[in-house]
């Protein structure tokens, strides 16, 4: 048994069992190994910001993690923006990446660079094989990390010769530490801010906006009065109608600190201190009021199941009918010209219980999230790390992970170029996918940035560079291009009718909705 | 003025006037100041390997360097592939990359990364800047930086603040060191090796491979009966009909040692020594003989035209006609079946004086470079660094650089998905490239190293990974989603017809050759 061989049994007794793949010459072994060892789901992208991306949306809806195989330093570098994405989403991944053998790297070929500098700042976890007889133990290893709570990035280098040489073993799967609980003095403490009443806020983040912690929470809402709120952006919430549902805190400054001005204090709940997404001059960085007690009562790395429910108890909620229950309800549907507020009922008025909604709708969508609050149960994801081009890949992974789903993937037009290759993944695996492109033709969201910093009227050199016209895309023959069928819409009732049929097909679909 | 203002005007002052840019919002003020400050060509990318790729190819045909501007860790992550391919290229790149304000910085905002961690292994130059009163100081030094010989990657760091703060200075320009001499004793060492004759090679990389270089090499080559190659791949390479004409190193091992046994001697002159591309097992990683005497005699650092020069007049040739001179002639149209031999001729039958030839061909394109050895004066860049998708962003960097010369971009199918986005900047730019892209729907350059490395009978999960096929993509529908014209031949008469035409035509066209 060589190295590759060892990795991947290993792989799959510690319950790794998908792998997105862009590999090169130094990976072959590896794919020999995957080739010749049955059980490994191995997924094909055309650029690796897919394999990380879609490794990302896996771990949020499987909850365990996938592995990708990538190509040296550069293959590396290429999957690193979705990476920081999974890492800033608490997504677990093991990524294996391939190296010059051991005798070639004093070389300095020209795909040679420094792979653990590369992928020590997306990474919690670097390791390189050292022999074909640790490459087991580094898998199991990787695997157990990535599998902790929160989940984490781990990065195993496979120089080229401990994949082929002799001498692999297999190893057993190695223990993931339990989740931390959360001391009786932090939950008191919370307790005791939360009993207060109106002037509290009860912050979810992580596993708190699974739907039973969410009905926990709450309990405890309607127990003690305060306010209930989510982060602006969320791994993985579950909501729709009889959930309780949750707000987040606004992405535009100005509306986060006005929300947020009547909170003396916040106890967080998987969430950390509410912050503004960017830096602006003259506007304020934390979002909560100036002298609000911020208790960090829990973070990601605790068992927040076990910690809500200890809360309920100190305040005598665990009997009480949950606050901010949905009522079911669906939006009435649109018409009428494309604006972002016409179409936002589109998704709440078709969408089928279940679905995984991936959210990277950015301007267009803000409107999206309360007019499905009372939909058909379903999942909302959004992206943790703020690069965009991590919508696309995630609805590759959701959707192999939950392939009796349906994926509704919302995009900007300018999202969805970073990692557009995806739409060929979702042809080939045939993932039932409805992808939404908002072509709104336009970085919108830099438009605002330009004028928060000050530029009322911008010139030509700067429209040229926020403007995605001159050309238009064309998204019907992207798509179809990658192999997925298209449509283009250009009236809200017509993007509405267009979800109704792509939610009744199987398959991966693209409509374009024109601005 | 603030920083920003001071930063773009010391850059447009020490001559870098391009800016491939895809900004995000900590890059407003960048922007603002490319709004308000004339002279810098700003040339929007959908991805930032677009950016990158674009500069290298730039910096090829300019001879100086371009300016990128990047969105914080993510941004600069997603382009450093082609950093990668640009710094071994020895392109000159000066990176513009945002980071949060520095108050943001400590608040672990989504789209904070380590940044500086991020940017080293790909870069020669790091800094971040520290206030705006050094920003200009720092644009200047990253300047110098990337002018020197060869062209080194810079890096500047540009907090929020920096760029938005008033207190900006602009710098003047920084001295360039001079490139440096050979030593004397170097040069009368491989003037000894080189009089030994036909066994000895010099072997030249770096702008020995410029017309006039060559013409050097060929009467020393003349001179002596020495054998004169180039390496595998290069940045540039000044060729056709009247030209010294030089073959390249195989990339396949067994092919480079057959042709490398019989030298005892190797004299580097701008080279390094001959390595393979990848390691396999049993397989030698150094290409030359075993005992082969290598002679460093000089590098990129060095002044080529004045050693060559001088090489020459130690060996009394600098009158002696040269050898190697390729004679006008191009190849006889092609006609038949689309297979790599048949089209091998297609580029040397129709390419119009003057072309830019962007080689990612890998597989198919291995005929295309002697094919065109009689074709009308041009310029053939290869990739150096390995990672596929240079090709496509390469092409506008060289096409800005020369607006009056035809680009020839040969990419495989394979490698084009990388940065496919690249399209549509040449779409906007209307610029006179044309693609053609190898429709092999495989990565088949990796069906024969799963051979080498001992695979033969590959099955379906192996197959998988290494095929683009179920769906097959359509390149003429990608073309134009990107906004580029298009056409499918799939005959090498169909090919040639079609490539006369493209070449009769300004602006970008892509044909898809369909195997």
């Amino acid at each position: 048994m060589n190295g590759a061989q060892s990795l991947v049994t290993t792989l799959l007794r510690s319950g790794v069992d998908v792998c997105f793949t862009n590999p090169g010459t130094s990976e072959m072994h590896f794919v020999a190994a995957l080739d010749s060892i049955a059980g490994m789901r191995c997924v094909l992208a055309l650029f690796e910001g897919v394999a990380t991306g879609a490794a990302d949306g896996y771990y949020r809806i499987a909850g365990r993690p996938a592995s990708t195989l990538l190509h040296l330093g550069p293959g590396l570098a290429n999957g690193l923006a979705n990476l920081h994405n999974a890492k800033k989403a608490g997504s677990g991944i093991v990524n294996v990446v391939g190296e010059h053998a051991t005798a070639h790297i004093a070389l300095d070929a020209p795909l040679a660079s420094d792979i653990e500098g590369l992928a020590g700042p997306m990474s919690h976890w670097v390791r390189t094989s050292r022999s074909p007889a640790n490459v087991g133990q580094d898998g199991a290893d990787a695997v157990a990390e990535a599998r902790s709570a929160p989940g984490r990035i781990a990065t195993l280098i496979l120089p080229g010769d401990t994949a082929w040489d002799p001498g692999g073993v297999v190893a057993d799967p190695v223990a993931v530490p339990a989740r931390q609980t959360v001391d009786t003095d932090r939950l008191e403490a919370a307790a005791d801010a939360l009993r207060i009443g109106a002037s509290s806020l009860l912050l979810l983040g992580g596993d708190a906006l699974s739907a039973d912690n969410l009905e926990m929470a709450g309990r405890i809402a309607a127990r003690t009065g305060c306010g209930l709120l989510a982060e602006w952006a969320n791994a993985r919430v579950e909501r729709g109608a009889g959930r309780v549902s949750v707000n987040r805190i606004p992405y535009v400054v100005e509306k986060a600190v006005d929300l947020l001005k009547d909170y003396d204090r916040i106890v967080l709940m998987g969430a950390r201190p509410p912050i503004a997404f960017f830096a602006y001059p003259d506007k304020p960085g934390v979002l909560s009021s100036p002298g609000c007690e911020i208790l960090e009562t829990a973070d990601r790395a605790h068992d927040l199941t076990d910690a809500l429910a200890a809360l309920a108890d100190l305040l005598n909620a665990g009997e009480t009918a949950p606050a901010g229950v949905a009522e079911t309800g669906r939006p009435a549907s649109p018409s009428g010209a494309v604006t972002p507020e016409s179409i936002a009922a589109a998704p709440g008025a078709t969408q089928p219980e279940g679905t995984i909604v991936i959210d990277e709708s950015v301007t267009t969508g803000r409107g999206f999230f309360p007019a499905t609050a009372g939909a058909p149960p379903h999942i909302w994801l959004n992206n943790l790390g703020g690069s965009i081009g991590y919508g696309l890949p995630a609805a590759i992974g959701a959707s192999i992970a939950a392939p009796d789903q349906k994926v509704l993937a919302m995009i900007g037009d300018g999202s969805a170029f970073y990692t557009v290759q995806a739409l060929w993944t979702m042809a080939r695996e045939n993932l039932d996918i409805v992808v939404l492109i908002f072509a709104n033709r336009s970085y919108r969201i830099l438009m605002g940035e330009l004028a928060n910093v000050g530029v009322q009227n911008p010139g030509p050199r700067a429209m040229d560079m926020l403007n995605l016209t001159n050309p238009e895309p064309d998204w019907v023959q992207l798509a179809r291009g990658h192999g997925v069928d298209a449509t283009r819409v250009d009236t809200a009732d017509g993007l509405a009718a267009a979800l109704s049929e792509r939610f009744g097909e199987r398959g991966p679909s693209l409509i374009e909705v024109v601005f």
